[in-house]
């Protein structure tokens, strides 16, 4: 059974009768095709019972087809009324009067509101969201071959950032140098903007890469993600130029050892909380415990932001086939901050991680 | 009156208590804070008659504040439950039955449906979207400083693409090398992955950068742009490598000419449909007209998909401070695709480009 089965046959098991899916990402998981229409509107129809369209610009129109969807295509031009045109395409098949399921997580309030009025007689009330969850949950091997090659890329990445690394260099520069390298070599997309961040500046979680110079005796974190054929990576490391003080050592070595800890546990059965915890106990133990302010892990694959999620609450059991990050960080404020992280897919006995750059704390001399 | 008071000042006058800001480029625009927190939740809460709030990610707390945002800010942690604790918020303030407007562009189903969860006596009808896409049409003259320099980028990106073009090199190796200057000067984010795309290529509208190699005797389309302060640039010119075919050089010369038509013709009182028209004209009576199958511009100024939409249909009457693209293109399957485009912003009298790059057709020798 393929993807587009499972959805129809979960339509007719839930009483509804269309799949409207407007995520461009589930989109291309179900068809290989992916562009952000961003304001202009695509849209995939999957009927209970009838062949599936796609609706979207008239200039993706070509290829949409080209990826070798073979059903309908419908292109609409920038003056023309999408939402119309839409309708038309379902009252065409006698189901006006039917009930749609739709990607809650993804629909904005505006667009179902114009749906609800070219479809007056439509009952939206259905959720698609789970089920695209669920289905995108467990990775194929096809799946996972992808997310090693961008492992692979992504170790590139980390290995070309460390060699670019110079007391004196902004982070960047740091960051110029790896993706430039990285698309002298082809690979052209990022999962997300690189992040390098050096001393202090580290311990701004969720920073950006700035001007701020690399100076001797600091830690360097970085965070990297590439895309492979809509498929992503993401890892962290962190370094150390010259001799970093007593303390950013001692939060370094308290990271890691949580790091290692829960890839080490982290197999079918266990918890999602239960791994968070893991992690976390390392570093509460440590009397870090406050400075580590977001969950383990998120869920990835197609983008950074999947399931499972790795965090307290949740009790989702692991299974073969999932993938997600495994990423303590103790980030203490005007001293250092440090991150390291592998994404892995649970396994049947285990984890296997897309990254392999040694978690050793790596030293470069000036 | 500060927007943030234009904002309470509607809410006033439309019988709303509460804005619910939830595009985080709309809380840029209102506070000069911006981040993507993609699944957390981040929202800005303004009252008609009581202080604002922000409430997002606890690891973005100190990043609002640094920004100068001077009334409360509230962050959650991964496992808690921020629905929860904005109704809490709400409730702190007496005000757990009123009327929110939200914006509905931007607002997704599921988070409505939260909110709707815990704060059941609200009302959630109002739509915020329409006020504030109003504010963010006339630009200040603060913010035409900045896309101004975001133009100065985007001419410097369009340059060394030129002089990164060889017979051989392919487009991503063209994208990389002019993406690199780019960071090398510290310009580290685009408003869009930078587009090359040499000879029959360029007829896919909607194309991407590829592997495919400059040719001899061929056209090569660049559509680039930055972003600056978080206000962005977008250009495009299309030069010629060699002799091209005549057919690739009478399209040229129509799309020129219809691109220098448009933009004599932007002033204040034409409406943005009359000046699709203008430049739809002058392909379609070159016979090309088939060719031309998108809107003649889209607004821009925080993102490239602002108001004015420049398209048949769109009556809105001109006014100084608008700013928008003025980009027709001519893409012949199997043969080239032209396309050429500055953003403007109307003045008192007519328009001014933000990118000042020659639109004369440029020919590299190889």
């Amino acid at each position: 059974m393929n993807k587009i089965e499972q959805i129809q046959r979960w339509l007719a098991d839930n009483g509804q009768d269309i799949a409207l899916i407007t995520d461009p990402k589930t989109i291309q998981y179900l068809t290989g095709f992916y562009s952000d229409p961003v304001e202009r509107v695509l849209l995939m129809a999957i009927f209970k019972d009838q062949e599936p369209f796609i609706f979207g610009p008239a200039l993706e129109s070509e290829a949409i087809k080209d990826t070798g969807f073979s059903s309908p295509v419908y292109g609409y031009l920038d003056h023309e009324d999408p939402w119309v045109m839409i309708a038309d395409q379902i009252h065409a098949r006698n189901t006006d009067d039917s009930h749609f399921a739709i990607e809650k997580s993804q629909l904005q309030v505006e667009r179902l509101e114009a749906l609800q009025q070219v479809l007056p007689n439509a009952d939206f009330s259905a959720n698609l969201t789970p089920l695209i969850e669920q289905m995108r949950l467990i990775k194929s091997a096809d799946e996972i071959e992808k997310l090693k090659i961008a492992g692979k890329w992504d170790d590139f990445a980390l290995q070309t950032g460390f060699e670019a690394v110079q007391v004196g260099k902004t982070e960047d520069q740091i960051a110029a140098d790896l993706q430039y390298a990285l698309m002298k070599n082809g690979i052209m997309e990022l999962s997300f903007p690189s992040l390098v961040q050096a001393g202090p500046h580290a311990a701004e979680p969720h920073g950006a890469t700035s001007e701020n110079k690399v100076q001797n005796n600091q830690l360097v974190l970085f965070d990297l993600g590439t895309v492979w054929d809509g498929y992503i990576s993401d890892a962290s490391r962190t370094i150390a130029v010259g001799k970093p003080d007593e303390k950013s050592m001692d939060i370094y070595q308290v990271c890691l050892e949580a790091q290692l800890a829960a890839q080490e546990a982290a197999k079918p059965g266990i918890t999602a909380e239960e791994l968070d915890k893991i992690a976390r106990d390392v570093i509460t133990k440590a009397g870090y415990g406050e400075y580590f302010i977001h969950r383990l892990g998120h869920g990835m694959g197609m983008s950074e932001h999947e399931f499972p999620s790795i965090m307290a609450g949740n009790k989702m059991e692991l299974q073969p086939g999932m993938c997600f990050s495994i990423e303590p960080g103790i980030y203490i404020p005007n001293v250092a901050g440090v991150r390291i992280e592998d994404c892995v897919h649970i396994t049947e006995d285990g984890c296997e991680p897309f990254t392999q750059t040694t978690k050793e704390l790596r030293y470069i001399e000036q």
